[in-house]
């Protein structure tokens, strides 16, 4: 690619968030392949220009920069590796950006995989949400070679807005599993506040107008107590994703040799919360196991 | 009182906290009696013109209006109940404002014993420590009959900026204690994502650019990750007060049939730090014990 005209792109996993952030890819003017596991909801994005291929393999064969945001560790190394996978079939050169949310090893062995063959792979999970890629400002976390991390700058800027370099392959993981730890803990604080506002026979939403804004604020007890006061568990983030990420993460730190009993004991929580059905919640749907004990 | 002159105010407990609310009342025009444990401590006080009292007995004698905020519960029940207590001596109609962190059962105690002699009582416990209280935007969480807040609304607003009437007696303590609850385990977890940063090899100051102002963000994660990261451990708040908090929140809910994991690893991963010398660091002091590990 020159820097006269815009590289060609791959985007496999058109979800929630891929398909606004191959959205505005497209409107960016982008060259864009794209595939998706569920044909059908690749279709608006092929109708606004998109071409569609049928598998990872193809994406990467037409690409020089192949994006990818697919659910589990599993579905990564899946896509990446193997002689069907994006590695094996990519174009010399070709850099490779995985943004799922997925584990800091597999990342370090797809950016040794990739480097083998005179490729370059990127780590960049993102927070932010469906709300966040809907209107490119999430914020993206990202692992491997600063150089490479420069080129494709302007990449992440449409669809993005905190975009920050954190160091070697898998730190973009890394960063992405601090950032879930700290949720975790502070999920069963809201939580538990909450309960405790409502069975001491508080108004809980006054109770919030109260602590909100002092030491007890965060992003969590303004936006998802209010929803969880009003009965409202519908995903932002679902519970079943949010079990892998902590799964992840208690075993990364499990290996460096920490014991996170606050992470310990959301994990059991949400487990439980899955266990009795609610893996579909969105994850302020844990208040329900302090509706339960009611 | 007539609403002609300003009340007759009693003050009785000269901290960190207090030192600056008395202060503020002082400077907003208010005859000022104080009583301190310490007499010292009350000493600029005295020199800017405040009365003082050998005992809180004394204090309530002088005053139309008595304001505590003095430590523990039990200081609290020793303050205000007995023969030698605020309540036994308190001027006929007399409002009494407790703004001690304590026991919402000990608060509605207090406001039974002073209903009983035609006083009045609320429970009003503060946060924004020892910053708030000097820059009077202390946000101030009330219990107790609403006219009473209404009368002594003034008095409040010249210490603190939010300022909201929960409900009957013990509300403003329920509040607080919900405050707490949702500070324990988000320390857990700002601990915990710092801890996860640090062993991993990233720059934790980065990575709090990346995540402090998605969802993991919290008052916790943007002021006291940074003293973390830098070994600042003075106290905000102290760990032995924190406990204290904890404490009681953890005995409400127990009777309120709640089961609180969060609160319970927090309040346990506190204990542990007290126990190894940490209990006057302040509440980020708990990454001690994750260091502890390295």
């Amino acid at each position: 690619m020159t820097s006269n005209r815009l590289p060609t792109l791959g985007f496999v996993g058109i979800g929630v968030m891929g398909r606004s952030m191959a959205g505005h890819l497209l409107e960016a003017g982008y060259p864009l392949h794209i595939y998706n596991r569920t044909r059908s909801k690749a279709d608006a994005l092929v109708s606004q220009g998109a071409r569609w291929q049928d598998s990872p393999a193809d994406v990467a064969k037409a690409s020089d920069i192949v994006i990818t945001i697919i659910g589990f560790p599993t579905d990564v190394e899946a896509a990446y590796l193997g002689p069907e996978g994006i590695i094996a079939n990519a174009k010399p050169g070709s850099i490779l950006i995985d943004m799922t949310t997925s584990s800091p090893k597999l990342a370090q062995q797809i950016a040794e995989a990739a480097s083998a063959l005179q490729l370059q792979a990127l780590d960049a999970p993102v927070s932010g949400g469906d709300l966040g890629a809907r209107e490119a400002r999430l914020s993206i976390m990202v692992g491997g070679e600063e150089s490479t991390f420069d080129q494709v700058k302007p990449i992440f800027e449409v669809m993005g807005k905190n975009i920050v370099y954190q160091g070697p392959a898998g730190s973009g993981q890394h960063t992405k599993m601090a950032n879930q730890v700290a949720i975790a803990s502070g999920m069963l604080g809201v939580c538990e506040a909450v309960a405790y506002a409502e069975r001491s026979g508080l108004d809980a939403n006054r109770v919030l107008e109260s602590i909100s804004s002092g030491a007890a604020g965060s992003w969590s007890l303004s936006n998802l107590a209010p929803r969880i006061i009003k009965g409202d568990f519908n995903p932002g983030f679902f519970v079943k994703h949010f079990i892998k990420d902590m799964t992840i993460a208690l075993q990364e730190a499990d290996d460096m040799g920490l014991d996170f009993p606050g992470l310990t004991a959301a994990r059991e929580a949400y487990e439980k919360l899955a266990a009795s059905g609610g893996e579909d919640l969105g994850t302020q749907g844990l208040y329900k196991l302090y509706q339960a004990s009611e």
